[in-house]
């Protein structure tokens, strides 16, 4: 994975998804170099770029143009612009433009997290996966249960990571917070 | 436990431990009407109030004369300076002038930790209890050592707290970093 | 806190909850000696029995009866059977039997949480304490709703412990399942 | 990552370390195809076998007859045991038969890690990554403060990670065992 530091940041936009975390949603993503995803709600780009370095091509929406520009720009950082579509607007609406999926990832839904999950549905290829990354704990059950009503079989990971700062006094445990990583595949 | 945000507050200062970790230590203390208690590091003074409301008496020992000054501005906030004693200075020097102790508490030791067990050891009545707090890695391992040394029987304690904070969006879980409470008891 | 083992345990009942657990659910309880208490779900006792040492008077309900015979031996056990009622049956309806509450707590509601949070409402005196223990994805989110609907401000604990086992080899961190704690005070 | 299911257990040997930790060892390790890496204590096989699908060559080491037995099943259940070379015995001993290494992994050491970590250190390649797997409290400050006398920068990440099961009732969380996992670089 990219280190955290090696992602530009802005300070309005939430992201990188923290390292450990990004590694587990690739994991759990299963990406092929020929797959097309889409990653929901990209922020600062921390799993757009992790596609754009797997997959044969993403498409990351964000209804903010700001996430948009950075993400860009991280793109740009690593080298992968020519693998990424930019798409800028409310992702229900942006979810029309773009081609049938192997990977959907949904990082941020504003209160449309299941409808996101339905339209993505629809576009996935068979075999396809669906990603939803959740910090609020509405999210974690919402997901689960859209999801199931698809028939699909949820995987659900709380993760919670800590990481030692090292210091004079001795390794420092830092909290990162909790992030539930809830994935299914189509059958 | 009194909540986190009634505690006065100074930069430089650590504390007050978190409520649910200052909860967990005061079950692990179990302190008596009569018990002559002591709090080794204690900082902003998290612990010596809720030492102050349960004990006859606490000692309140610290290096840092800034640790001491909100403390007592603490122990005033709720009503109870009249039950701490605060000792200015290194925990191995100023431990000698305290009496006989049903609980010790080691909430900062800064590399002495082991001697400090030792010599609080030493003062604890039968059936006395020590308990401490670890955010580091290396100060974990050195207690359960150092309590096993004496023949104490370690029990370990690795808290992780997220705490839900409302928002518009929903229920966003922010960790606090994860403490290890190290308690014995002398039989 | 009682440690684990000090409670009666039979196979088809789940609890006691654990010592960490029951020790952050009796601090955010806040118990004074006069009040009178509800353990919806009661299970093995592990709530009851605490409630019983603090409280006036506990109103311990399940609808498993092999849930109740145990709580009553857990209660007998620790003397305390005499603070206790033991009401067996679904909680919606036997909570129509108990009086008002300073303190209810529900630790199992199989579907009902919302309706149960609702109808304890009533019963809640000013100033009366809820606290709900998940560990359900889906009920944490439904205990923080429930609350919001009544006007209560939801205070939102998740607590991960892991309990040190000491071997040969070193300390083993055995992992305790997470649990969320949600409570609130009615005003 | 293979799922958990998918390795043939026996009883008397740990492993496979789980899914989400495997995922993150192999982010951290950062094997390219033609690198040459050691398990050292490879029990069920769980690493050895991630291994062997990055790396141009694998050696696996344990003292325990039964653990190189299961790794072997589960290197042939997966195809790949042309890619590992199977060494009995102590690591210390064993390890000096083994070549110049990329990464080399130690998922077990029993009160050798020290030894074990400067050995490997001698045998890793500029560039090399070490990763340690630690679910002692005493472990994980060796791995730190050897990693720093060797003058590595220790990466720490304590890894709490929770399933969720999904039941009639719900997704009922139950949590894994931490693992910290301890990585640097030779530089
Ligand atoms: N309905 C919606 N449509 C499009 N974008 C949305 C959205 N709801 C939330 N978002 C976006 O979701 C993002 C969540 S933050 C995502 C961080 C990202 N995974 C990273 O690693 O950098 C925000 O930028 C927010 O603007
Ligand atoms: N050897 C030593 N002697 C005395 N005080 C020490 C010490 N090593 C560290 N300390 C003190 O230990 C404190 C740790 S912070 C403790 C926070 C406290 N438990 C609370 O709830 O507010 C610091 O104030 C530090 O100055
Ligand atoms: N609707 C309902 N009415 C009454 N009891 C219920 C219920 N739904 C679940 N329960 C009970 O809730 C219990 C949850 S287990 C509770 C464990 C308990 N806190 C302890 O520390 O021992 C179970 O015994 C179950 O029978
Ligand atoms: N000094 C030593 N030399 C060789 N093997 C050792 C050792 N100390 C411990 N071990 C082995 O380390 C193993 C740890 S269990 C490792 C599990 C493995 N990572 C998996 O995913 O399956 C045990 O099988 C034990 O026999």
């Amino acid at each position: 994975m990219i280190p955290d530091r090696e992602f530009i940041k802005t300070p309005e936009v939430p992201g990188p998804t923290k390292e450990e975390v990004r590694c587990i949603v690739m994991c759990k993503s299963k990406i092929l170099k020929g797959d097309v995803v889409a990653d929901i709600g990209c922020g600062t780009g921390g799993i757009t770029v992790e596609f754009a370095r797997k997959a044969k091509e993403v498409y990351s929406i964000d209804r903010n143009p700001d996430a948009l520009e950075v993400t860009e720009k991280n793109l740009k950082k690593h080298g992968l612009l020519i693998k990424a579509n930019l798409l800028e607007g409310d992702a229900l609406e942006v979810m029309d433009e773009i081609p049938d999926l192997n990977v959907l990832m949904v990082g941020g839904s504003n209160g449309e997290l299941s409808s996101i999950i339905k339209k993505g549905y629809k576009k996935l290829k068979d075999g396809g996966r669906i990603i939803v990354t959740s910090i609020l704990l509405e999210t974690r059950a919402e997901a689960v249960k859209t999801l199931q009503s698809l028939d699909m079989i949820p995987d659900v990971v709380e993760v919670s990571i800590s990481k030692g700062k090292i210091t004079k006094r001795g390794t420092m445990m830092i909290a990162n917070n909790p992030i539930t990583i809830i994935s299914a595949t189509k059958v």
